[in-house]
């Protein structure tokens, strides 16, 4: 067994536990962007998204929820951001599924990736392409 | 009804609709981070995560999971970025529960936020507050 957050699920490594049941893992990301930064993964190795069931996304979806209220409730974060990487080239440094739970603090500055406008047609042709398989 | 979301489902306002079923709705985000960036919505309104339910979150990450299937098979996305942003202040522009799906093309040039380190004691001091409320 390679992969780090299989360690961490197994207790092999240490971790600090933010909550966890049959089926998921939340422990705290070790390098936060602020305090509280958790990270959920499903305790069965799946790399990504589309190797993942459904079953799994839900569960994992509903401790994300869950997680998600209690840094609300308990760390005073005014919000949060989700967000997953989805294979290497998307900045997936861990290739076990995990979502990251990222709270929100006032005032820290956090932004996000520039939005450009589309050209003429042009999202009509990528939305053609997007549908080419239902 | 106020909600722009809303009135894209309803057709009121026109979309690029990516994915529709029953429950759920997908379509381009007019202002692209990267050609083919989705927004996944259910259809039913819910400002957040601590909106909706359980049964709504699996619904909405299911569609996730086909769109996100397709960037990388008929867009030629390397990878995708899920980001959700819960609450105005975490950066949340339409109080209607969304997920952005960002298709990631070599070389986009899209970073993460910084990380920090947490001092000594400040782990599990953060720790102890997120469990507060189980």
């Amino acid at each position: 067994m390679s992969c780090i957050f299989c360690k961490i699920i197994a207790g092999e490594i240490p971790s600090y536990k933010v909550y966890e049941d049959k089926h998921t893992l939340a422990f705290l990301d070790i390098g936060p962007v602020n305090p509280g930064h958790t990270l959920v993964v499903p305790k069965k190795h799946f790399a990504n998204i589309e190797e993942a069931g459904e079953e799994t996304l839900c569960r994992v979806m509903k401790t994300v929820k869950k997680v998600g209220l209690s840094l609300k409730k308990n760390l005073g974060a005014v919000g949060y951001n989700i967000l997953e990487a989805n294979d290497p080239e998307a900045g997936q440094s861990v290739p076990h599924l995990h979502f990251h739970l990222i709270p929100r603090l006032p005032g820290d500055g956090l932004t996000f990736w520039p939005q450009k406008k589309y050209a003429t047609g042009e999202a009509e042709a990528v939305l053609k392409k997007i549908n080419m398989i239902k």
